[in-house]
């Protein structure tokens, strides 16, 4: 997507160097607009662990082209030691993260497979670009699925179709499209009028920083709302529907998202507004049936809510929100349970949130 | 109630000086604790209108003492002219806030109906001293009504009663006790052990500012979490009750309260957690039965999303929040339906959110 009016991913080969890889800094967005090149494994990890790139799709990706680099590294005729290290090395990066661990050794399989070969670099670069690839593919099956939806709304309403969305489940945390923004561009860019109503997504505020800034950028209408806003919003009927991601979901259609997104279902539900989750099958967890009591949700620093990050006019600032002794607590997630879902948009198409409407999609993990 | 130890009220007169009025300066706790001098009726309008005190019943009782210093400025044998001017502006001060004119009124026709008294200066100190009695008195009754429940519920658990409440319906915004507040006040004194979840309460962040703030400096155990939090803490059984305050309460039960509450309360219903509103009887609007449709929900500034205050070590600071170019919404509250109110916690007592039982406990505005 656009960036400036100038057309982005969020990772890429420099142009005529490659040996080089650039992302987009996350860190400092919307402040600042910074490119950083990653020329090592070590810097690879940097930018995971620092969270220069964040979103599971991306740092997967991030992480292939980080065993890229650790090939380009190798001196030995036989990478496989050197390989392995950096392997382990790159996983330790973000622990939890299941695409990165997934992606990595994607990427020590095709070498180890390929390695005698003489055009092996060329080879493995490719190999990481199809990862890539894979990803947008996936956000611009999830766009076209989600489209079809607000299509139907817009037809039905004849007015700006209003969504809100919670957290960040944007282009940037991908390549391009996104998962739950996938279908609002889809929508933008055929010229259906769509404004989306961003919940800033406390603590972290991925929504009032990162999926306003990809909005704006793309010129998708929006207005950043606290995330105490939606309902009163949707109890005067200024929401149409509700989209959002999904880290993890469970056969049974339960929604592991940011913490808050319970809520907004919540509200959907008590006010008759359809509520979908966006997400790639890889988030599918095929032997998972009850999401509220299974699925272990991650405490995440103090210092996250305690604190908080702006731009003090010259610099990202951090500012003390709390008494110096309350202690705060920090749930990274919630579950929203399946009977408060109206549907799942995957790459696949749109289904219901139950066992037997997502088994029928993905038909091979039927038992 | 207590700050370092040491007892206070929100407003005093000052020891040893009937001229001067004292307020905590609620504008930067909980990272300064300041008390401020007020010994005009300008001072008592900048104090009003700057939120050096914020909250309707502090508020309502600033203006009283307002008042009373504006008859200690009166040289005139008839201070009527004066009265009525300086009541004028001192209305104008918060223009939406009710209580603030009814205390501004009943002043003037007290200093009127008494202006050829020879004590009338003590006598109108007085009356301004009963209007601050008379708050404190409402924040004891509705304490000892919800010390109630929570004694119920710790009777039936017989273990730590943990306690959601949003927003600043405490003993700041009020003289003591709090109306939110002041049954948790009441059972952690008569040693019931209670835990509080704070919420943090964006945008103005009243709950991580000042719930929490005077939580901990009443030793009362407490956990600030962001505002997305409360759902899955209810999922998960560790909120035993909700209580929070109401800026307004219909006849049929709804209660307008600080944005947010109502997603709360979705969350409370869904999980089987009580759900009360504590409130004075003042707060009623006897002719309003349908909170939604009919309490109008004020729009505030832009600046308070789009920006944050913080302590950057030195001192109270903002920082911006979101892309420059994004447009904010910032509706003030959002109103609960009755149907998802467990029971409204008054200074008579309790009463379920309906008519009857309203007005079964405020016989007089039976039509």
């Amino acid at each position: 997507m656009r960036i400036g009016g100038r057309h982005y991913h969020t990772i890429w080969i420099k142009e005529n160097d490659a040996a080089i890889v650039q992302v987009i800094d996350q860190r400092k967005l919307p402040f600042a607009f910074e490119v950083m090149n990653i020329r090592t494994v070590e810097e690879t990890f940097f930018a995971i662990r620092e969270m220069v790139v964040r979103g599971a799709p991306l740092i997967g990706v991030t992480a292939a082209y980080g065993m890229y680099l650790a090939l380009l590294e190798c001196n030995e005729r036989d990478p496989e030691q050197h390989l392995l290290e950096k392997a382990t090395y790159l996983k330790s990066s973000r622990p939890t993260a299941v695409n990165l661990a997934f992606a990595v050794d994607e990427m020590v399989d095709f070498i180890l497979q390929h390695k005698t070969e003489a055009d092996l670099v060329e080879k493995t670069l490719e190999k990481a670009q199809q990862l890539k690839q894979a990803e947008i593919d996936f956000g611009d099956k999830i766009g076209e699925a989600g489209l079809e939806i607000i299509e139907k709304i817009f037809a039905e309403k004849q007015g700006t179709v209003n969504i809100l969305t919670h957290c960040n489940a944007g282009w940037l945390a991908c390549i391009d499209w996104g998962t739950a923004t996938a279908p609002i561009y889809k929508a933008h860019l055929k010229g259906i009028p769509v404004h989306v109503w961003v919940d800033e997504t406390r603590p972290r505020n991925q929504g009032a920083r990162l999926t306003a800034f990809e909005l704006g950028e793309e010129d998708v209408p929006h207005t950043v709302i606290p995330d105490n806003t939606g309902g009163h919003l949707m109890q005067h009927g200024m929401v149409d529907m509700v989209i959002v991601g999904s880290d993890r979901t469970t056969v049974s259609g339960d929604v592991a998202n940011k913490i808050g997104t319970y809520l907004k279902a919540l509200a959907a539900n008590d006010n008759g507004v359809p509520f979908y989750a966006a997400l790639p099958s890889s988030t599918f967890d095929w032997e998972m049936e009850d999401g509220v009591k299974e699925i272990p949700i991650e405490q995440r620093a103090a210092e996250e809510v305690a604190e908080i990050e702006g731009w003090n006019g010259q610099a990202v600032q951090s500012v003390r929100l709390i008494p110096e002794k309350s202690p705060v607590a920090n749930y990274g997630f919630d579950v929203t349970p399946a009977r408060l879902v109206s549907g799942l948009i995957t790459e696949r198409g749109v289904c219901e949130a139950n066992k037997q409407s997502i088994l029928n999609l993905f038909p091979k993990y039927k038992k």
